[in-house]
């Protein structure tokens, strides 16, 4: 029987199992959110780079890429675009290379690069998501891995509520699928809290930290569910679009 | 205000918080059910060390104490007792020092031994550890940190269960303390879940790797809830019998 593993922290990862895998990876609050909303908008391709240093390095070899990301929350100097989805519109971001460098996203990527198939998920996409997984479950044998990112080292709600989301469509579409504990326990928790809003949101620790920055505004787009259709999938070092063409406003 | 910290693993630990900290570990299944059983029954002392070895080097040193513990599961050569907690009867180890090594129990109990207090919870005991808790947060602003041991470096369901009953007892009566994403998830997780049975335990992955071995009865003790009164309390190198002393009938 396949198996539905979610790590609630890229800690857990066992290296030897991901070459064999499909990886997803989940940054809610809000790597994977802006990272999906900027590909969703049009965006030809998304970068993750672990450190500030390597997101200039790689700008600089790519003609006309845009800088985004944050540490501690903010752009960091000379950057193009923060880390706010409600910033990745198209009139910004369409047809463009954006490379990206989060304090706890992108790490959490970087750790799965050789991953047999790796995507990015959130509250935006995670019924597409579960789709893509769930169409190629029946006919291959290999194991699903969610990743929450986490916070600092420590876990994070808004990861494993969207983790738990994820496991719960995968399952309607593939019962069968064999639960680990910590697919188990997202599965139960996510069920517990139901729907994220802004509000429940701003009570996590991501999301208290952003609201101390005053950008608030960003829950709302975190909180959205379901309303894009954009799969992100890695290929060739970035991501790029995937899930169904087309259906996406952008 | 004082702040109230769940860790679903060992490795979110931060070591520089611990020294000001009063800290719980748990490990469900089975190696802090077995301790506190062991000290409920009149046992003198639980020495907890991190290898086989330094376990044998140990009961060398002691005259007369019990060898105590498993590796995957079962109780390396020549060890006096296993890691059951139904082993630990009062006619076995009353009045004994028991040196235990379990797989991730003791190891996670070994990276906080320099905590300001230590203690260790099972659900037998989550009340008595929960009063003991709230009645010096009153008086001192010292954090509390819950470490569940996890399973081989992943959660563990039963751990996180257990760690999420003693938030909500010491919230009721300590309803102030501020909650970190970790506290936040184990208590919606164990509200959740409920109380715990052993065919609840048994669906956990500790819980399956102990019914394939055949020792399905330990699941019995693991979800027996508040039961005892004992709180084991690290002093010098050991844990000793704390708590409401005389309450349990071992």
């Amino acid at each position: 029987m396949d198996s539905l593993e979610v790590l609630w922290l890229p800690q857990e990862l066992a290296p030897s199992s991901i070459a064999d895998s499909r990886v997803v990876v989940i940054d809610v609050i809000r790597a994977t959110t802006s990272m999906t909303t900027a590909l969703a908008a049009g965006g030809q391709q998304v970068i993750p780079t672990g450190s500030v240093a390597a997101a200039r390095a790689t700008a600089d070899r790519i003609r006309g890429s845009l800088l985004c990301g944050e540490r501690n929350g903010l752009p960091p100097k000379g950057f193009d675009l923060g880390n706010s989805p409600r910033s990745f519109i198209s009139e910004l971001v369409a047809g463009e290379s954006m490379i990206f460098t989060t304090t706890n996203g992108t790490a959490a990527i970087e750790m799965v690069i050789d991953a047999r198939e790796l995507r990015i998920a959130c509250f935006r996409n995670v019924s597409a998501v579960a789709r893509v997984l769930s169409d190629a479950t029946d006919t291959k044998s290999t194991p699903i891995i969610i990743i929450c990112a986490g916070r600092n080292g420590r876990i994070g709600m808004d990861d494993a509520w969207c983790a738990g989301h994820l496991v719960e469509r995968i399952l309607k579409r593939s019962p069968s699928l064999e639960l680990g504990d910590g697919a188990q326990a997202a599965y139960t928790f996510a069920a517990s809290l139901g729907r994220p809003t802004p509000e429940s949101l701003a009570k996590t620790d991501a999301g208290r930290a952003l609201c101390d920055l005053g950008l608030d505004e960003d829950l709302g787009h975190c909180a959205k569910v379901d309303d894009l259709s954009v799969v992100p999938i890695w290929c060739d070092g970035a991501f790029v679009k995937g899930g169904e063409e087309g259906a996406d406003a952008g």
